[in-house]
């Protein structure tokens, strides 16, 4: 991971791909390498969606390596969705693939001719950007099936579905996974519309004749990831919550909590979550010859991904996680596994955020358009969306874009992106991320859930406003480092509570780069690109007055708790002092 | 004008009015009172179409009374399309209504049951509020029809089409003009979706058994009215332009300097202007047995509204000003005047913002959605927005929403609002005006054009950079003082170029209120509503980074003078130095 790769698709007469050392950004790796490019390289002021907007591909620090469970890709750019900075990871082969082949950074930065499609191929001879007319339009499944056989089924691909193409807010970039289903996504912040304004339809990545990356002290890293995936696989979620149910198993926990937002957070507590549990669905897909335990990338130690079949065995989606089958199930009222599965698969294939489809289509059920718990109808919705139909375009534009067509206030978004499946009024630590953190409400950005619900990493009581911001802020910090790392979030759950576990992964990133970083430097780091994130958006025009949910959350009480929102603006104001 | 009328629409048992003395409003009226009210009752932190929001509606202080041309009402709340404060004022026959019957402002408050569908009564015997389910849904010009002969044909009617039903962010307030149609507008900014959200349909004023507000000193002030009138009359564009014209006299102005929008803002000249100009269409209306000299209220000396008949001479729509001729036609590439007039008469029916809508189609035309001269397409299109069709929703949300529904960076808008007719690289003091006003890209809040363009009030160069921020600074003071009066903005073109006209105004309003402000305090009263709706806005999240044009601005210069908006940030943040 030598080398930043360039590509300028503005360039006279045609695309043009750069190679270029690492300079200032030596030593940065996932979300550290996206952040640290969009705060230096973009304009803040800048449109989304105009030619001064990049997008950033970059493997996490150790991915590429031996590092268990680190193969975590990071796209950045300035959101379409937000406004602000965006950092979206994903799992899958793209980030093992690319490391391997040397590349730091992907960055797509220019302005492309209309109508561009193009594919970009990577691999050990170099790169070749061309035509890619043939796949315009292109379903992301229908997309890979493509490619199979003119670059093999052992390639990497990263990919834009037609809601990239069409340049909707809500879009993803597909990665596919090990068996190469474009299943995983960087899903978050329509990451998938600014590489859809870069005409670039696909980046396929062929790490053929290449090899894992070598630590620098080869003795230090194998002894330190041995310990740390030991730590992984004794901790009661990464080593068995999550590789038997997935991150579905959360649905039960979170009903039982009261946190569970129901037609669009109307209550914490839905009546059929049983019927969509991850306890439910594994049992469902382990009975018809699926399988609920699945790595999504090689050299995993979770595996907490899944294969869903239908009831002949075939091949639906990958398992829903647990916001996907929240935000389609419990927010929309729909408890059938495998509507909820199809619309995982159509999610997938059209490119769209789960998260935030799920959301829209909450708040189009409190629009009227249908009824919740209307399967076929919210189905069919997605469907318009693939279509780019103008009921499509609505909803493609996400939630709060919906909400505004429709005239309607209770819209469950900060910055402008829809809130995961953990209502911030009983689970007040992770109302506090949504509120503050740079990247608009996300979870996985200081996921508090572990500690208010979950009692990993200590215990913060969900409904007290005592001790959240600390939470959150701690959270917040440690995150941006992880995400860095191109670890995943989930090995979060080992290191918190198991303080060799913390310590073996710091050791792997010395052994690999030969350092001696101490959990301050960790801190340090996760800091910098907390700090670097939020000096863009302010450049961008954000102030604390964007660090808020929406008022109706201090006004409407959510049952079972009968709770409101009630950390003041200004504890949440204190959040990034340190 | 001694007391405001308040109605909770969400009292227990049914909207509930109250009338209460001015309080610490005395002396507010126009803007002043709705941007005070606004300031001091509406949380800026609030959701525009929550229970927080108000509608505050305020005839001016000289409204009801003799001063001429002075019956403008204005209507202030927090934009459903901005995000930020706003007050858009009208013409028609409201202001002078509710100001002879006494009332300072109306202020519609709380939350209102759903599908509640009100009207208000209000006469000289006070205030009744009851069910209007018989009105839902009805177009302006045919809520008016149900309304005269049960309430007689001398009314004053402030409504709302199926757009402020609807909730959408462009949906405006109609006023009735002297003849009872709801062909003057609140426009801007998606007032008309607040008064939806408070279930108010109609607001029907009957001043019968009232008398015209008497001045305190009525000697000072006769003799301070005259000299007004006479000077008003004696200018060249009040006294001759705009009488004969209409504002659509600017049509051919404008265009010869280049600065006349085209095609979505892509050429600063459009070929056909001559067939949509001022001259041509009050011809036309001569010709067909229309008017073209008419004033939309009783008392106006300047009577720059007329009314636009078909070929057969039926009444078509009122004579389109000139923004929504440009904003239909050479935004749109439209140059069938009978086609933009139609365009104003569905905009005014469904109650829409005609510079809104025009720019709106024009992103449309951009986005492929039809071809730019699809006078047949436009007026289709429009048509689903009264609908609320799918694609109505997204058009009627204005120009940034389809944009970004549509995914196209080339959306002509500050703060959300949508620009109106002159292009800011060719005139670059309204550039000044639309990026800093704290309404949203709005050419009435400080109209460089006269002393850019119309050499009105000094001469500053259009093209250049220097003496535009103090143009824009001093005209946004005198503008925001001057909408408070009641006066028409038009009046401005004589007081700019007028020393004694513009003692004259001031000694009106010193014969009205037996007072002795000075052109200080005049411009006191500016200082201190624009200070108070800056206010709001950065309660409200705003910050300098939004006192911005768009980017594209800076790089695609216009034709023909082959200039991009090159005011520096820098100089743009001195705006409120005062």
């Amino acid at each position: 991971m030598d080398k930043i790769l360039r590509i300028d698709v503005g360039a006279e007469g045609g695309p043009k791909a750069v190679v270029t050392p690492l300079g200032e950004y030596e030593g940065m790796g996932g979300r550290g390498m996206t952040s640290m490019v969009v705060f230096k390289e973009v304009p803040a002021d800048c449109h989304p969606l105009g030619p001064e907007n990049k997008i950033v591909i970059a493997p996490g620090m150790l991915t590429g390596s031996a590092a268990s469970t680190s193969g975590r890709i990071s796209v950045g750019c300035k959101s379409p969705l937000t406004g602000g900075i965006k950092e979206a990871n994903a799992g899958g082969q793209a980030g093992q693939t690319l490391a391997r082949l040397g590349y730091a950074a992907i960055i797509l930065e220019g302005a492309a001719p209309a109508n561009a499609c193009y594919k970009v191929l990577i691999n050990k001879d170099g790169v070749q950007i061309s035509d890619a007319t043939e796949y315009k339009g292109l379903l992301n499944y229908d997309l890979i099936e493509k490619i199979k056989p003119v670059y093999g089924e052992k390639v990497a691909v990263m990919s834009i579905g037609p809601a990239g193409e069409m340049k909707m807010a809500a879009a993803t970039i597909a990665v596919t996974d090990r068996e190469m289903r474009p299943s995983r996504h960087a899903g978050r912040g329509g990451v998938g519309a600014v590489m859809g304004t870069k005409g670039i339809k696909a980046i396929i990545i062929d790490d053929a004749g290449t090899k894992m990356r070598q630590p620098k002290n080869p003795e230090k890293f194998k002894a330190a990831n041995k310990t740390f995936t030991q730590g992984l696989r004794s901790h009661a979620v990464t080593g068995e919550g999550l590789p038997a149910y997935g991150t579905n198993v959360l649905t039960n926990v979170i009903n039982e909590a009261g946190a569970y937002p129901t037609y669009n957070f109307k209550q914490g507590q839905y009546k059929d979550a049983g019927k969509i549990s991850g306890e439910t669905i594994a049992d469902l897909e382990t009975k018809r010859g699926g399988n609920p335990t699945h790595g999504c990338h090689v050299g995993c130690a979770i595996r907490c991904s899944g294969i869903f079949v239908d009831k002949d065995g075939n091949y639906v989606t990958k398992q829903p996680e647990y916001e996907t089958v929240w935000a389609h199930g419990g927010n929309c009222g729909i408890c059938d596994p495998d509507a909820i599965a199809r619309l995982d698969f159509l999610d997938d294939n059209i490119g769209l955020d789960t998260i935030e489809m799920g959301a829209t289509i909450g708040v189009a059920m409190e629009a009227g358009l249908l009824n919740f718990g209307d399967a076929e109808g919210a189905i069919k919705l997605v469907g318009e969306v693939g279509q780019g139909t103008p009921l499509g375009r609505i909803l493609g534009g996400g939630c709060a874009l919906t909400a505004k067509a429709f005239g309607i206030e209770r819209a469950p978004v900060v910055k402008g992106q829809a809130m995961p499946a953990y209502d911030p009024r009983a689970v007040k630590g992770i109302g506090v991320t949504y509120a503050t953190t740079p990247m608009g409400a996300d979870h996985t950005a200081g996921y508090a859930i572990a500690t208010n619900i979950l009692k990993v990493g200590g215990d913060v009581d969900p409904l007290s406003t005592e001790g959240q911001i600390e939470l959150s802020r701690n959270l917040q910090i440690a995150t941006a480092a992880l995400d860095a790392t191109g670890y995943c979030l989930f090995i979060a759950f080992a290191i918190l509570d198991q303080e060799e576990t913390f310590n073996a992964m710091v050791e792997t990133i010395n052994g690999m780069y030969d350092l001696s970083l101490t959990g301050d430097d960790v801190v340090a780091l996760g800091k910098k690109i907390l700090s670097m994130e939020r000096e863009f958006n302010k450049k961008a025009g954000f102030t604390k007055e964007h660090d808020r949910l929406p008022r109706y959350m201090s006004r409407e009480a959510i049952a079972p708790h009968n709770v409101t929102f009630d950390i003041s603006d200004d504890q949440l104001d204190t959040l990034y002092n340190w």
